[in-house]
């Protein structure tokens, strides 16, 4: 059995949709980070980080959404959600990584200011810049989505989708407009038009 | 033939290793961040985000560290760079994705503030805590080398021990004491003993 610990409005709703995708057993932990569950103690001994996801998992405690990602879909290899193809593999971790390394940290500056600078008029410089860089990602991203003919990132759907798909959800609340990224709009289309997307998806508002 | 462009004092120094390590064929296309070379146009035509590493292979152009190096790795399996064991594959890049989403990014505040805020104040604030975050993060991953008996992150040495290595170099310039973290200052010597590890240390100062 797979345990997911995640909460609404985190990048845990990427990991949250590979495991509807692949169908395995897992059962799911939420956290509200209304109420600062994530600092608890309990929550602690999860992940001495206090972020969400953690996936534990009968082999110990997985953290950090491009490991958690890529392990899913090994447990799960029919569901084809990591490309055989080594190069289009790299390709896979190089999206993820800068999912996580720059598109997700540039979000974070608006509400998490914190984590950088203890000078509240530093937060709010941080977050006054938060449209510019999440559009600069925006357009990044959609320039990826044009090697392929479309919808995926790769040939075939794969787990990076949905680590792009669960940033590109906080693009409107951090004032980016859309409009001049269809590639992005097409994307967020087709993870939506799967079933078992969906499913993960109507749990995360 | 594989061409691995990168700087002096960068992270780009983790795949460089990964490189003499493997004893793969390949060239070193050397940027000068003091002369701004990453912003030049024809780096740009290399790496659109005008960063480092960035590693041109027959495949295409691949960046973003984690993936570099796990790709630099597959294409050396006997090396042994990245686990066979699925679950020790899951905690490297665990490793990986933690040094490039949140280590580099507590390091990146002291620099390059100016990717999140305008305000030199702001710029100014965020420095002022690197000491602080840096000690943070070198306190997290003193906890992740106890898990093994060291010196490594795994049973084995892996590319994510270059990746932590790269980073762990800055500790010291970012106000960080080692004293209390013998692990890592023993990883960083075990790093520093292997033979190719050295010779492409040895470039960056």
């Amino acid at each position: 059995m797979l345990t997911l610990h995640l909460a609404r409005g985190t990048i845990s709703v990427a990991a949250h949709i590979a495991l509807e995708e692949t169908g395995l057993p897992h059962e799911l932990a939420w956290l509200d980070f209304g109420r600062a569950e994530q600092t608890s103690e309990s929550y602690a001994r999860v992940n001495p980080k206090l972020r969400v996801p953690a996936l534990v998992t009968p082999d110990g405690i997985l953290t950090e959404t491009p490991a958690i990602l890529e392990h899913i879909a090994s447990l799960a290899p029919e569901a084809d959600l990591m490309p055989a193809d080594p190069w289009a593999a790299a390709k896979a971790r190089e999206a993820m990584a800068w999912c996580a390394a720059t598109f997700h940290v540039a979000h974070a500056h608006k509400m998490r200011g914190a984590r950088w600078a203890d000078d509240p008029d530093a937060h709010e410089a941080m977050a006054a810049k938060v449209p510019e860089t999440m559009t600069a990602c925006a357009s990044l991203a959609e320039e990826m989505l044009t090697i392929t003919d479309g919808p995926w990132l790769l040939e075939a759907v794969s787990v990076a989708d949905f680590h792009l798909h669960a940033i590109a959800r906080w693009l409107p609340g951090d004032g980016v407009d859309l409009a001049p990224f269809s590639r992005l709009q097409s994307h967020a289309a087709a993870v939506a038009s799967r079933p078992a997307a969906a499913r993960a998806l109507s749990h995360h508002g």
